[in-house]
């Protein structure tokens, strides 16, 4: 039986580190934002399949909380001396990744292709497919303008305001094949939504063609992970951009997000108190020790949720 | 009075950096060959010109020949453990300089403007120019069939037998702008072919639209220095590649190669015997003590071949 996870980037990444620990070697199948993937000095950057990776391969820095573990910055120095842009911090080994995928790419594989080799490249034993193989970037309508996604996550850290999203044409582009197979195997018992941002990492896949209509028209139970923890985010801007919403930064808003696409959510001790709200929207909830902090936690929490999604059935 | 100065790769840079020596700013100019430049991993990697800029910085590494001095390899040794080719070698801070080339050519730079920000970087007084802004791949016929120059020359490691060479489109690409105004520039006093490899390295600026014919109706005069002491190649294939042509290997080899494009050859005190059999061909001879194992010597040779072809005016 096969379990098919929608991932973003960090918080993504933990859950889907537990669920490949957990799960037997090709039954689990990681649907990856690609968003936010950009084209940075020449570098097909894919930050969001990076992170799932880098998780799965046990390689990513916990510590910095993203990229690779004892990576050094030799290049990006040399770049900073040459005068160059310095804003988007790539790892010396970080760079063969992206020097790889853009080969790949360039010869004409597919960014499933590209994806697959590199996977293999790092020895890992799951599926990590992106969301699609057709260019999708994420914007973010903000009050200082419409920005490039990494323009607004990096370079701008965050700051500016945000008005919406603009998924741009998320609509006509087709999920991967490996992707559109995953929702539709016969043997897929549960999708799980890792704790991703939902606005800027799990979004963008849900607005790809067919895919809301696909996830509302399951055969099998769909359950979400909070990535909110006692009124705040664990990382990242999600409680910033809820707030700018104007929504209260709680459980109940992520649910509402998801409200159709998951039967149940998964939320954190301290918020339990959030259950009948939830439940009131139809979504059953399980409430659980949320908070990813080693390989442990990881692997539990991963259990759990797929303990709760299988169970409502 | 400006000397313009014709360069490869490590034996070009090392007098190149002599030149700029002995040089006052901005009165030297370097035009340097590109047919070894190739896309490798979706980089624009341009060996000869980063030879000679890393050399003019006084920041390439004299005991390897090639590269940055310093130079680390992670971003390579991630690449190998991906399973990638690894036959060219990347160093960490020298993909810097090829990311760096590579986004400003994709943002639309010509060679020469994306050469010249990269000396700019690298804080150089003099002008580095390509010979071309447009591709003039070189390419060898060898008995193992027609070989990328690349191929040949690090994968290979120059050890197919050189049949010819084949210097592409070269009739029919236009020298750079900068190259050309160089040629007919009315303060130009002298001309230097620097003792780069004649058939790798020269050949290829040699073979552009119009050169030899601008080197032939030259108004200054134009001198080369051997690359060949004492019957051997101070370094790289080029011994064996003249045995490889039926030739002997020795500086009137060099001097009837560039035979009708210069009136002077300078050679190394170990070939003085060489003199009569060159200056037969109608050019004169300077010999003098040409190999450079420091700044020293280099400066030295640069000054006296620069005193030697303004002496023939």
């Amino acid at each position: 039986m096969m379990i098919l996870a929608l991932a973003g980037g960090v918080g993504g990444a933990r859950l889907a580190s537990g669920l490949a620990e957990c799960s037997a070697p090709g039954t689990l199948m990681l649907v990856v934002n690609t968003g936010d993937d950009f084209v940075h000095y020449g570098l097909h950057i894919s930050p969001d399949l990076d992170s799932v990776m880098y998780a799965l391969a046990d390689r990513n820095d916990e510590e910095r909380g993203w990229g690779l573990r004892g990576e050094t910055w030799r290049c990006m120095q040399a770049l900073e001396k040459l005068g160059a842009d310095a804003w988007f911090r790539l790892g010396d080994q970080d760079i063969a990744t992206h020097l790889l995928r853009t080969t790949l790419l360039s010869d004409g594989a597919s960014l499933t292709e590209a994806t697959r080799a590199l996977c293999q490249g790092f020895g890992l034993a799951h599926t990590i497919m992106p969301m699609s193989d057709q260019a999708v970037p994420t914007r973010i309508r903000t009050d200082e303008g419409l920005l490039d996604f990494q323009d607004y996550f990096v370079r701008r850290q965050c700051s500016p305001r945000i008005l919406g999203m603009d998924y741009g044409a998320a609509a006509c582009a087709q999920p991967s094949v490996a992707f559109q197979h995953g929702l539709q195997a016969p043997d897929l018992e549960a999708i799980v939504f890792c704790p991703s941002n939902p606005y800027l990492s799990i979004g963008p896949i849900l607005e790809l063609a067919g895919v809301r209509d696909g996830l509302r028209t399951r055969r099998v139970p769909a359950v979400a992970v909070s990535p909110i923890i006692g009124g705040s985010a664990v990382k990242g801007p999600l409680a910033k951009i809820i707030t700018e919403q104007g929504m209260k930064v709680g459980p109940a808003t992520i649910a509402r997000y998801y409200a159709g696409l998951i039967d149940g959510l998964v939320i954190d001790l301290q918020d339990a108190a959030c259950r009948s709200e939830i439940e009131d929207l139809g979504i059953r909830v399980c409430v659980a020790q949320t908070m990813m902090t080693d390989r442990q936690s990881r692997a539990a929490l991963a259990r759990q949720t797929v303990n709760f999604a299988t169970g409502l059935n």
